[in-house]
C-alpha cells in the first residue's frame, strides 16, 4: 500500500540528472575544477566542488552555470552506463582525488564501479537518472539556488568545498508553487513572529537553545497543554511526575547508555558519583510500574507527563524553538498487554486526529518507521521481537484501513513506530506525531504482570507524544497561522477598545464583565485615537475588538469586529458573551 | 518586639545545666572519661565524651547515668564560677586534650577564660546555667534519650566521641507531652504513610533525593499547585516557563557561581561548555523582565512558575521528602517600584495567611531574618541597600501590626526575609513560607524602568514560594493530617461499596454519575465481603464511602459513611452531590 512512490521516485532521478547537468555545466566553465558528490534532495539536489584557486562563485557565476545547464540539456537525450575495472576506473579519475578515494571505497566494499553518461559527460555514479534527460526534464522546473560551504564528507577535519545547491520540481507551475511557499514561509518565520508577539525570549547569559517562556507564550504552552490532556484524560490516562535527573544506572538498564552517552548531559557530582539530565523519561516510568506488583486487574497502566528533556546538542544546529536543548515532551507511557495493543493504539490514533483535526492540519498521513535488516546492530532486542512488534503494526494500520508509506530504519532503537506527517497552511509537510511500539525495554527492565492464572506475563510498552514537544509543535502552529491564532489559544482574547477618554468607565465595566467570566481580554486605555489603538490590535492579531463611543453607551451595545471576518456590527454584552464562549468550547 | 525570649532562656539554662550534670554523673562512674563539650539544644541537650578503653554506653548504663544525676541534682545548690589564667586551666584539664585544645582557642581569641563550679563538678563554660539547680530543674522532667557517635568538633578526620542526648523540659507534664509527640510523629512519618498510601516511590536506578511522583502523589501535588495558582492569578500574577540549564554565565552575573559553585550540578557539554542545572529561579526570570523595555506603567511585572531546581547535597543528607535532590518550588518573582513593595509583599502575606489558613495550621508567627553585621562579607550589596531593604520590612510589619522574632544571619546572600513559622496538628514548629525582599539581584542584572519623568529607575525584586517546595509541603500535610487529606485533595474522593455482587450495576451507575461531574471516585467491584471492602476504605483513607444493597436500590438512595464523621445515614445522590460539592469547593 506504498503510495505516490512512481512520482517520487521520478522526481527524484529528475533532481539527480540534474547534478550531473551542474558538474557538467560547471566543467565546460573551469575545467580545472573536481567534481565530488551530487545527490538529489527534498525540493532539488546539490553538488559539491573544489574550485580551482581564484574561482568564487557568486550570484553571477550561478547564472552563467544555470544558462549552460539548459544549453547542455539539449544534447542529453540519453544515460548510457558501463562497468569498468578499478585500473579503468582510476585512469578515468585520475586527477580528482576525491573520486579516486571513491573509487578505493566502492573496491573495499566489493561492489560494482559504473560509469554514466549523458552528453559528453561522464561520472562515477550508481544510477538513479531519468532515461531521456531532453524529454523528461521540464528546463522551466529548475534554477540554481545558493552557494554555500560543506566540508568534504561532512567532516570537518576535511577541505571544506562549494555546495551549489538546485530547486527542481516536474513543471514550472510546482517550482513557483514552492518559491511562493519559501517566500510565504519567511514571513511566518516562528522565529520572527514569536519575537513580534512577544511569545519566548532567548538570553545571552542563558544560552542558544534555551528559550524562556513570557507571560504571553506560557498561556498558549499550557492551553495546549490541557487540551491534549483533556483528550488523554478521557482515554484513562493519569498523570505522573518525575525529576529531570537520574543516576546513569537507569541508562545503563535501558540501554540509552550504551547507544547515546554522547548525546547525555552528564553531570559529576560532589561524591563523585554520575548523573544524567534525562534525554527522554520512559526509563523513569517503568520505575513507577514497577513500584508494585501488577496484575491483569491493573493492566493496562496509562501515564502521562508533560516535562522538559534535554539533550547535548551541536550549538550550530540549535534554531528557533525547531531545535532546542531544553525539549518539552507531552509524554506518555501505556504499559499494557498484548491482546490490548489495538484498542490502545488506536485510542492514541483518535487523540492524534481529532487534535489536528482541531488546527486544521489536512492530509495526515501515516509512515512506518521501521528497523533496518542491514543494520540490525543498531537496535535492542531479537529479530523475533522485532517481527513480532512490526507485524503487530501492520496488522493495525490494516484494520484502520489506512494507508502507508515505508519508512526502513527509520524505528527507535527499542521498537517500531508510526509516524504521523501531516500539511501545513502553506503545504509543507511535517511529522507531528508518533506512536512507538516496544517489546524491548518492559524486557530490560524486567517488567511483568500476573495474568489470569497467577502466572508471570511480558508487559508491552506503547511510547505516544501528540504533539511531539511543544517547541515543535509551537514552531509549526505559529508558522501554519502566521500568529493569528484561534480564539482560545489566543494570549489576549478581546480588547476592548473606548473612542474616547469619556467612555473608559462603560469600557472598563464591559472589559471587568469579561474577565470575570475567564475571558483574556486587554483594556485600551491609552490616549491614542482610535484608528491607531484599531491598527494595533491588529497588529498584536486579536481575535476581536470591541469599539465603544456615544452610540454603544447609550444603547448598551458595542461595536464588535474581527480579526478574521471584519465588521460584526451592534451586539449586547450577553451575545458576545454567549458568542465567545461557544466559539471557545467548540475550540474554533 | 521579641516574644517569649525569658522563659525560652530559662529552658536554655535548664538545659545547659543539665548537660553539666550528665557529664559530673559519667565521671562519677567512670573517673578516666575525658569530658569535651555539652550544649543546650532543641528539645534538651547533649554531651560528648571519650569514654576509657572498654566501656560502652548501653540503655543500662544510660539508667545508671540518669539515676545518678538525680541523686547528685539534690546536692547541686548554686553555680559558683572563676575566671581563671591560661596556666591555672590547664592545670585544671592537663589529663584532657579537648579542654587543652578549647583553652588555646579561648587564649587565641582573646577571651576570658571561666570554670563554672556546681557541686563537686568544675567544667570550662562561658555560663548560662540555673542559679540553683536542685530548686530550678523538675528531676522528672528529664531523661537520657539515646546514644550515639559523634566526630569530635564535628570533622570525620577527628577521634570518634560518645554523644550522650537528653530531652529536659521545664515540668513533666512537657516531656511527657514531648515524648507522645515523638510517638505520634513516628505514627505519622511521611515515608511510611506516602509509601502505604502510594504516593511516590524511590528507585534505586534513579537515586536517592529523586522522588517518582505516582498517579495518586501527582493529583495532590497538582491540586497544590493549582490552588496557589488560583491565589496568585487573583492577585494579577501571570505564569512563565524557564528551562532547567542555563550557561554559567547566568549565575557569574547573579552571583551564585561565587557563592555556591559547590552545590551546584555542573555539566560539560560536548563543546566543552560549561552549563548549570538551575539551584532557583530568580536569574532566568529576571532575563524574561529585562527582555524588552519597561515603563511605569508595566509595573509591577508578577512572574509565577511551578519548577524543579537541583541542588548537589551530600547523599547522607538526603531524607524522604523533607531533603531531595529534585526540589519543586511554587516560585514567584514581583519585580516592582520601591514605591509598590508594601502592597506587593501584603499581597503575598495574604496568600501564606489563607493558603495556611485553609489546611488549620496555627498560631503562624513571623520570623525578620535579617542579614549578620559581623559578616557582612557573606552579602551582596551594600551596608546601604541592607539598611533599606531590612528598614522596608520593619515598617511593613509595624503597619501589618504583627510581632516578630529575630533571626540575625539568616537572610538570604541577596536580600532579608519575612520566614513564616507555623504549628502543626501535633504541635511541631515548622518554617512553612518566605518572603524575601531584594535591591541586590535586580542591579547586578541592570535591571531598570523608565519612571514618569522618563528617566531609568531602579527595580525591586520580591522572591516569594508559598509552600517553599511541594516535597517540603507533601512531607508537612502528611504527617500534619495523618494522611487523612481534605476531600478536595484526596486522590480518590469517594468509593463505593456495593454489598454483594447484584447491586453492581446500580454501584456504577452511582460511581459514574460521580465521576461525570468530576470526582475521583473508585468503584469496589471485588468479590470481598462488606465489613473487608469498609475496611479497605478506611485503611486508603477515603473521605467519604457509599455503602449500596437493597434498601438503598429499592429507595434509590445510598448510605454515606465519612472517615472523619462516621455513619452519616441515607442520602439521596442529588443530595450526595450538593454536600460533597460544597464541601470540595469549600475546601473543607
Amino acid at each position: 500500500m506504498m503510495t505516490g512512490m512512481k512520482n517520487e521516485e521520478q522526481l527524484a532521478h529528475i533532481r539527480h540528472t540534474l547534478a550531473h547537468l551542474t558538474a557538467a555545466a560547471v566543467l565546460a566553465f573551469w575545467p580545472e575544477t573536481k567534481n565530488t558528490i551530487g545527490p538529489a534532495i527534498d525540493n532539488g539536489f546539490y553538488y559539491d566542488f573544489e574550485f580551482p584557486a581564484g574561482v568564487t562563485i557568486g550570484d553571477k557565476e550561478l547564472g552563467k552555470i544555470e544558462q549552460k545547464m539548459r544549453e547542455l540539456l539539449k544534447g542529453w537525450e540519453s544515460f548510457s552506463h558501463k562497468e569498468v575495472t578499478e585500473t579503468e576506473a582510476e585512469e578515468h579519475f585520475k586527477d580528482n582525488p576525491y573520486k579516486l578515494e571513491l573509487i578505493k571505497e566502492i573496491v573495499s566494499k566489493n561492489e560494482k564501479i559504473t560509469l554514466y553518461t549523458s552528453g559528453a559527460f561522464t561520472d562515477l555514479c550508481r544510477g538513479g537518472h531519468v532515461e531521456n534527460p531532453k524529454k523528461d526534464i521540464d528546463s522551466k522546473a529548475f534554477k540554481l539556488d545558493r552557494v554555500a560551504g560543506a566540508y568534504w564528507r561532512g567532516d570537518e577535519k576535511n577541505k571544506m568545498l562549494t555546495r551549489i545547491y538546485g530547486l527542481a520540481f516536474q513543471t514550472k507551475e510546482e517550482l513557483e508553487a514552492y518559491e511562493a511557499q519559501l517566500e510565504e514561509a519567511k514571513k511566518r518565520d516562528h522565529k520572527k513572529i514569536g519575537k513580534e508577539m512577544g511569545l519566548f525570549v532567548f538570553s545571552p547569559l542563558v544560552g542558544p537553545g534555551l528559550p524562556l517562556w513570557t507571560p504571553k507564550g506560557t498561556i498558549i504552552r499550557d492551553l495546549l497543554d490541557k487540551y491534549i490532556w483533556e483528550l488523554r484524560s478521557a482515554k484513562g490516562y493519569q498523570k505522573v511526575t518525575i525529576p529531570h535527573l537520574t543516576k546513569k544506572d537507569l541508562y545503563e538498564t535501558s540501554g540509552h547508555w550504551q547507544k547515546y552517552a554522547d548525546d547525555l548531559f552528564k553531570i559529576e557530582t560532589r561524591e563523585g558519583k554520575t548523573y544524567v539530565v534525562k534525554p527522554m523519561n520512559c526509563p523513569h516510568h517503568t520505575q513507577i510500574f514497577d513500584s508494585e506488583p501488577r496484575s491483569y486487574r491493573d493492566m493496562p497502566q496509562r501515564y502521562a507527563e508533560t516535562t522538559m528533556v534535554y539533550r547535548d546538542e551541536q550549538s550550530g544546529e540549535l534554531s528557533g524553538l525547531s531545535r532546542v536543548l531544553s525539549i518539552t515532551q507531552d509524554d506518555a507511557h501505556v504499559f499494557c498487554r498484548e491482546n490490548q495493543i489495538e484498542q490502545e493504539v488506536f485510542s492514541i490514533w483518535d487523540i492524534i486526529d481529532q487534535f489536528y483535526g482541531t488546527f486544521g492540519f489536512k492530509d495526515i498521513k501515516v509512515r512506518f518507521s521501521r528497523h533496518d535488516p542491514e543494520h540490525f546492530e543498531k537496535y535492542l532486542g531479537t529479530k523475533e521481537t522485532w517481527e513480532k512488534s512490526e507485524g503487530a503494526l501492520v496488522k493495525l494500520m490494516k484494520t484502520r484501513g489506512v494507508e502507508w508509506t515505508d519508512g526502513k530504519g527509520e524505528a527507535a532503537f527499542y521498537g517500531p513506530k508510526l509516524d504521523f506527517i501531516a500539511k501545513d497552511a502553506i503545504g509543507r509537510i511535517l511529522q507531528v506525531a508518533t506512536i512507538q511500539l516496544d517489546f524491548n525495554m518492559p524486557k530490560n527492565f524486567g517488567l511483568s504482570y500476573t495474568n489470569e492464572e497467577g502466572k508471570k506475563d511480558d508487559v508491552v510498552m506503547i511510547h505516544a507524544a501528540i504533539m511531539g514537544s511543544i517547541e515543535r509543535f509551537m514552531a509549526t502552529l505559529i508558522e501554519h497561522t502566521a500568529g493569528s491564532f484561534p480564539l482560545w489559544l489566543s494570549p489576549v482574547q478581546i480588547k476592548v477598545i473606548p473612542i474616547r477618554e469619556n467612555y473608559n468607565e462603560f469600557a472598563k465595566e464591559v472589559s471587568d464583565q469579561l474577565k470575570a467570566i475567564g475571558m483574556r481580554v486587554d483594556f485600551d486605555n491609552s490616549d491614542e485615537g482610535l484608528g491607531k489603538k484599531v491598527r494595533a490590535a491588529k497588529v498584536e492579531k486579536i481575535p476581536y475588538w470591541l469599539v465603544i463611543g456615544d452610540k454603544e453607551v447609550e444603547a448598551e451595545m458595542v461595536t464588535l469586529e474581527s480579526r478574521d471576518h471584519g465588521q460584526l456590527g451592534h451586539i449586547s454584552l450577553p451575545e458576545l458573551i454567549a458568542k465567545v464562549s461557544e466559539e471557545i468550547k467548540e475550540k474554533k
